[in-house]
Parts: C-alpha cells; structure tokens; sequence
C-alpha cells in the first residue's frame, strides 16, 4: 500500500511502542519517534538506552521478537567471559547489542550529545524515521517499593519488577530540557500518538519533561493513544501491575483517565468493547480494534486503521 | 618436571616476554612478571592494555598463537556491528577480549588500580604468577616519525610499525611511581629476567619508571637477559627496526650493549655464537640456546636451562 501523506509523531517506550513504530514507518511518510530516556543507566560503565535501543532495532528490523529487546539471533561470547572474569553479569547484552553500547559511550564521553549518535546511528541502520530521545540530558527513573528506592533496571531486570511499587521518581527531569525537535515535532505533526508503552515509566518520564506536556495539550495535531492494557492485563511488563498498585483501575479505562485532557481518541481492544461508553465520557473518542499486534503486517494494519480514525 | 625453588622476576611486554613467562610460570614455584604498561591506550572508549594481556591470556593457555595477541578462537561480532554503526574499527578485538576491556575499564572508572584489577583476573583465570602493571599511573608511549608524533598503537597498530622511528617518548613516567610490589620483587627475587621483548618500547618504559632501574642496578638478584634479536632479526614486531633506526647495531651485541650494567648474563640463539665473545667483553656471561620459542614444553626448557647457568 502508498505511505499516507501525513506527519505523525510517536510517543514510546521499547516493547508495545517499538511495534506500533514499526507499523507507522511502513504506513506513513513522515514519522518520527519521540522515546523515553528514563530507563537509561550506565551499566558495565557503559551507556545503554534501553527504549531507545528497541524501536532502533525493532525499525532496523533486528529485534529480538522472543525477548522484547536485543537483537534476533545474537550471540553472548561477551558476557560469559565478563562471568568468567567475575563480573555480575546481571543485565545480558548480546554481542551485536553490546557494540551499540560501546559506541554510544565513546561518542557521549567525547562530548556527542544522545541526539546526535542516535541519529547517526539511525543513518547507519538505514532507518528513515526520526528517532528523538525526549531529552539530551540524563533523567533516571528510580522506584520506591518496600525494599527501598531501586535504580529502573535493579527493579526492572535485577529484580524481575516483583516489587510492588509504591511511587516513582524521575530523577532529574524538573532540570531537563526537551530534546532538540522534540517540541516541533508533537506541535507540526497531523497526529501525535501515545503508543501502547507504559503510561507511568515510559510516557510518564517523556511528559514530565518541562515543556512536552504543555506541547501536547496545545498542538492542534490530532492526539491519538493506544491502550497497553488489553482485558485488564498488561501485554508486556508491570504496566497493570504498577496500575494496581498507584490505586488506578487496571483496564483501559484506567489508562484513559491517566490520558484525559491530553488524548482525542483513544484505541483499545476488541476484547475491551464494553468499556466504551465510559471512555468516551472522558471527552476522548474510541476506536475499537485488534490491538494485540502480531509482525509487521499488523503493526502496519494498526496503523493505518488508527490513522484513518483519526482524520 | 618438579617446579624448581626459586623466585623469579620477569620485565616483560607481550610476544616473546609473554612466552617466556609461560616457560617459567611451569618451571619455578615463585614468578612475578612486571609487564610494560606504556602501551595502553583508550580505544572506543574502553581502557586496553595490550601487554598486560597478552601475558595474562599466555599464562591463561588461552593466547591466539597466530596473531600473538588476544584469545584462541575468539569471536569478532562485537567489532563488526561496531563497523556496522559506522565505527572506523581500526583496533582489532575479539568479543571475549572484549569483556576484558569493558570489565577493566569499568573496574578503573569505579576507582581501582590497575594493579587491583590485574590481581582479579589473575585469581579468577586461575594464574598462579603475580602478574604487576610497571605503574598504576599513566605512561604513554609516543614515537616521533617523519609524519610527526604518534601514539603507540597509531604506530603499531594503525600504520603497523612501518614509520622510520626518529625517537620516543614516555609520557608522564617522570611522575610514575613504580606498582605495588614491583620493587620487591626486584630485590628479593633470586633472580630478575629481561624477557626477549622490545628493549625500546616494552622494556624500555619498564626502566624508565623512576626507581626500577636502580632497584636493576642495585638487587642481589642475578640478572638475566634473553635477546629479542636472533640472527640480526627481530622475533616479532619493530625491534630490529628500532635498532637501526636509533642507530644501535642490529644484533644481540646491540642489545647487550643497551644492556650494560643491567645484566650479569644474556642469553642469545645458536645462531649468535660468533657474537659470544664480544658480549663477555661488555662484562656479562653468555647462555647460547636455542630461543626461537615453540609450544609450552619448548618455553619450559628455555626457563630452566636459563635458571640452570644463572645459578
């Protein structure tokens, strides 16, 4: 099918955001990615962007579909001998993975700003969306639980996110600036669409950045999410536990009250059809459809069905 | 073969000083092996220390015999990816190799020495020798060329030892001290060795780190020296070269000359015979064996034959 003639910009996370990208860069000519950088952390003393990394491989074509990240088909020589060497190798990265990381550090360290080596690593992968890091400067979610405050990826990946989550703190973000585009970006575009990413760790952190908010209740952009919980469950990761735990109700209804002032119309799932009538009495539309997404022919269909409902 | 009594010292680069190293590591209860840190550079952001280990992966029985650097069998994702992201990959590394890097350097930035981090791997590679950085500071070999100065490995390894060398630099051995342990080892060994390695650059910024050289000068130790040069050529890499260009002559009677006051003995190759007496007149004594090292029994042999005529 043509590419639609519209500008659309995307607000994800890795995972569910990640495929509903993959979808828009088939469906539409002017698309670009608007990712979390919260879940960002030095590890290895190295800088990896988890989110950023996703949609990157996920748009490049390499995602690992099994794990939700990585690379399909890498190998772990790397890692097990860092194990041999008596590293903790508990956050994996496979071989390939690990060279963007490497790269990635060695450019930031040389003063290259998170912007910059995304975009040139996007050119070298062939990827013809824009991909934007929310910000350029470091915001680092941390998770209060009752074991304490725990860095993202020590609640997320060293502690498997069992804790129950009692509040989240996005450290550093009050002093962030929108990274550069990023404001054009959400206020140029036909349609801004939050993705089916986490509403608290991966679209919370990118709307507490000073400025995008404000950007996204003004643009004159249609604003279009995509609910992550499907029959009250998350597709992926603790989004429905985390709606638990912050007293929300977790089903799409529950995201839509997190999203009101901020979304024209919102897609769940067939499998959510009675929950319309109370979303549309938040003031946003509804477009119902199957948003379980499979490869890249349904994340296409997606889209363009979202697109199509939004006009 | 029982492990003969004796502690033992070894000055050290990679190649020839490595394989050395192994020989002795098999024949003596008690070996530290001081290794030239005057090498390391940063490469993609990560600290290498080439010397370091290629003596650490030889005494490890892991060495790639055929490159004389990194690991047998290694795997090269990581660099091809990196290549990939448009990366100028210059600097050749194994993926298990590495994990050696990124653990090393991670290891450094958190605050440890060199010296510290060498000890880690030791252990966890099951390397019974002490393996000893020259110094935990910095030491930068340079080499001043017809194309202007160059950095260690942008001579070695990127324009590969083939610029005339006019001269060279250390930079900063006048502020290094001397690693933990390193004088000791000097003074209380029964006997100190200068491995077949470069005397200029391997051996030379060993010596030139305020307070090794006299420990040399002034040990009880017999002191003992294996020629890198067998038949007016170099084992491995741009010693011969180095000679000629410094205008030293290129020969063992050239390296025994560089020598003087150092040593009590040197050992040269059977193709060296004529050279012997030439050598004794500068006032050492003369092994003559065979030096062009094989496999581990053939390095073996070379240690205790040394052992033997220095006791």
């Amino acid at each position: 099918m043509p590419a639609i003639s519209q500008s659309v910009t995307l607000l994800s996370g890795g995972g569910g955001g990640a495929k509903l990208a993959h979808g828009m860069a088939r469906a539409v000519e002017d698309l670009t990615v608007v990712i979390n950088t919260a879940d960002d952390a030095v590890v290895y003393g190295l800088s990896v962007s988890p989110d950023l990394d996703t949609v990157m491989y996920t748009l490049a074509g390499e995602a690992n579909s099994v794990t939700g990240w990585g690379i399909e088909g890498d190998t772990h020589a790397t890692i097990e001998a860092m194990v041999r060497l008596g590293e903790d190798a508990w956050f994996s990265l496979g071989d390939r993975d690990l060279a963007t990381q490497i790269v990635r550090s060695a450019r930031l360290r040389a003063g290259a700003a998170l912007s910059e080596v995304t975009a040139q690593f996007s050119a070298a992968l062939g990827i013809g969306a824009r991909l934007l890091p929310m910000t350029d400067e470091r915001v680092a979610t941390q998770v209060d639980t009752p074991a304490g405050r725990l860095g993202f990826q020590e609640y997320f990946v060293a502690h498997r996110h069992s804790d129950k989550v009692l509040g989240l703190v996005f450290d550093g973000v009050e002093r962030a600036r929108p990274g550069p585009g990023v404001l054009a970006a959400m206020t140029t575009a036909d349609v801004v669409v939050i993705g089916p990413s986490n509403p608290f760790v991966s679209i919370g952190p990118i709307l507490a950045v000073p400025g995008i908010r404000e950007a996204l209740e003004e643009t004159p952009a249609r604003r279009v999410g995509v609910s992550p919980i499907v029959g009250g469950r998350s597709l992926k990761g603790p989004a429905a536990a985390m709606l638990a735990a912050l007293d929300h109700e977790v089903s799409a209804l529950g995201v839509a009250r997190l999203y009101v002032g901020l979304l024209d119309m919102l897609v769940i799932d067939e499998q959510d059809q009675d929950l319309v009538s109370a979303i549309e009495a938040l003031g946003m539309s509804v477009l119902v459809t199957q948003t379980v997404l499979g490869g890249a022919d349904d994340r296409e269909r997606l889209a363009r069905e979202l697109l199509m409902a939004a006009s």
